[in-house]
């Protein structure tokens, strides 16, 4: 059976420029996901960063990525349009994507939402519990209806996202706050998952049942559809090619073959 | 009793370049539309259109706006950047806006969708049924559960939109295509009403029942609390504040008081 | 103005066998918010109770009922099966409704539903805090993004309730569980609001927010259209009525003018 | 690899009663569906009819079913209402089910969407166009943007249901009608799909895109987790047990131990 290939993506910038970062994910956050990709079955995981060429995301790389997971934090502001714009493309066209964490503010999520993904914020090493809102989703397969991480950040509501085609999960925080942490969406005919865990001073990647929700998620959002040639294509089916037959009448604004307006 | 504030943003190029459309609005679409919203009751509209200093919305425009209306077509491309920003923020602040017909390829639509809202199109001025789905929704009020416009552009499915979070209307093409004609989401704070019927070369905004779905989505997507000050914001709660007495724990990224990445 | 006519329907059993209870709703709990609702402008409030005849809500009464609102708890096994239909018709037909706490396991609202309704919950007085997930909702006008109740039932997740059409409010309990406190449905014609708080042994239909929240649902499920006549009805359109000219063909089972099967 | 297992229920009334479905399908329509079924690939189906023992479902059968396909029209009215509850309940525990054309009027459907489920209809033989709105939906499976069925019966919007978790097909029919053909919902932690063709009297089983459209549906549907063993139970957590250390305090209305009202 063909393994789901999976590309993540992290921006890899706290990992080499802050010395708890680098102890805990010393491969980078990215190397930890997909080393436990890689372990779970079914899946070929490699990783991408943004110093590469391209950014790590070189022309025909995303063509071959079934899923891309997508970590990034500090340097949102400094992904190309361009990359950010073929992104979107490849999930249209219906590759899988996975933001993850702090990537509620990166460029190609809030493109795909169409809304400011804002939400409050705290970095004080609290509990973080996280409940099952929709028994037996896929995503959730294998896991009890509530799970702990001893220390994360917080995220809090109100989450400027759309609301959600399902909400998965929903995490209690010590400090009082509450938050949407599991969410789906199609845009196009990719599929959308956010999950919220993993701030980088944590060793959340680290947690299996964490490990387990970002396979789970894989698995769900992989399409085994060959991509769409044109996702964004606006055709024209002209009248003697109507499936019932019309006859052309009233005035018209366009010559016959000629192209819509974008 | 305060009237709602509406703005109708039109293009206006179709109306100056093409003599069928200005026989049919020798005003431009955007007066017919406000003319007809001006008769309902309860509202107050005015217009804007592409060529005025700041493409018709100069600043303190919007915030004067209860819900805006756009309609265009040939220019998309035109309309600025900035604009459009401004526009997205004024809708998550809670600002209602209705998107008319070939508005679908407008930048504040796709902007707001995050998809990229493509379809099938004919222009052959066939008949059009458009069908209610959402019976008593308050879009469709004083409706019948059809109507018809007897020349109309096709537009057909798959319609490159996300899952509505109402279908209100359905349209039966008699060239053999459906669409869903009349869509609703909420982006951030504000209401988004999408309705499909409305090309340049036929009466459409003269007919009662589209006049009626337009002054019935205003009173929709009006929302009379005051605009959000800051609709995209992420503030941080400081541990010494949190609603809960929690202790800083754990390593940190962050300086006290420092901002969060964007 | 017309005001909106609100029935509020209390089983009234603990208010009457409960000292606890009865000393802090010497009226009941339906009193109560009946009371709140007649304070809070545009809206004329009355009661009903499981012990009147037809268990208060005689034929006619749904009829002249804009927005029902519901509280059982002891009792839901002895409403009628025969008045679970007339309510779950007058909700198709238009009516509003909301169910409030415990009458998340009452017969209308399961039935509404079409699932178990069921979810956790622990009597220890705990403190609930109340986020709001949906900035601008008309159910959270007025409201604070959260807001606290320091007295009340716990309810966690997973609640076993359809993915909502809107997560308006989430709460957070002290004890460490997180639930789904006000979430819109709609049902046929008819609008569907369930919100969480309101145990009978705390004092929570007397506070200022809770109050001011049942006041927004009211607002928000009240439809101004007339009730549907027939909300069920499946018509048979003959062909010879067709919207669009079309010959009868192939084999059929039922003869001209014959009722479908139900 | 395990094979799915379905169970095609039919009511098998008019293929007993009616020649022209007699000779349509010779076996019924459920064992037309189950051959299909069984030579798509990876999906092991056995049938049961409403004059078996036990409705065709005793005890245990639903047990081994992944998912249940249900087609219904002149016996609605037969069905068990205890058999009814026993298959709400299997859905709820993670069962999958699909209902087909005529059964958008059985007791299981109507009971799992908690709303009317009526539409107009026509028998008149008259040409249908399915159309995709979901792309790349494993429901839609290798299936073209739309298919014809060149005679079915009408069935036509409102369509009493809720508002769909997605809609994955729209209906084009020669006589001006449109229909959501294809909807999907989760009901606990069971996934639902109605998929509209069917009519008795024309060979809409014996069509290969239907044939594709239920076996994808079948796989959708499926879940692989082990049923819930108790799909309705709300359980109580003390507060000793409580996952944050909690004091009770406050009046209570339940003794320790007790079990809630149902």
């Amino acid at each position: 059976m063909t393994k789901i290939r999976v590309t993540v993506w992290g921006e890899n910038v706290h990992e080499r420029t802050n010395e708890t970062v680098r102890q805990i994910y010393p491969s980078g956050m990215h190397q930890c996901i997909a080393d436990a990709l890689n372990a779970a079955g079914g899946i070929a995981a490699t990783t991408a960063v943004l110093d590469q060429p391209d950014q790590g995301l070189p022309p025909g790389r995303l063509e071959e990525t079934d899923v891309l997971i997508w970590w990034g934090h500090a340097a949102h502001g400094d992904v190309d349009d361009a990359l950010v714009a073929r992104i979107c493309d490849a999930v249209w066209a219906g590759m899988g994507v996975i933001f993850l964490h702090s990537a509620h503010f990166s460029k190609p999520f809030k493109h795909l939402m169409g809304t400011p993904c804002n939400l409050t914020w705290r970095e004080a090493g609290e509990r973080e519990r996280i409940w099952l809102t929709s028994r037996h989703h896929p995503i959730a397969a294998g896991l009890p209806d509530h799970f702990e991480l001893e220390q994360e950040e917080m995220y809090g509501e109100p989450f400027g996202i759309p609301e959600p085609l399902e909400t998965v999960f929903i995490s209690w925080f010590q400090g009082g706050e509450v938050f949407r942490s599991g969410v789906t969406y199609k845009r196009g005919a990719g599929k959308v998952f956010y999950f919220r865990p993993g701030h980088e001073t944590y060793p959340t990647y680290h947690d299996a049942n964490i490990q387990r929700v970002i396979a789970n998620g894989v698995r769900w959002a992989f399409n085994p559809e060959a991509r769409l040639a044109a996702p964004s294509a606006a055709p024209n089916t002209p009248v003697e090619n109507a499936l019932e037959a019309i006859q052309e009448r009233g005035p018209k604004l366009h010559a016959k073959g000629e192209s819509g307006y974008k």
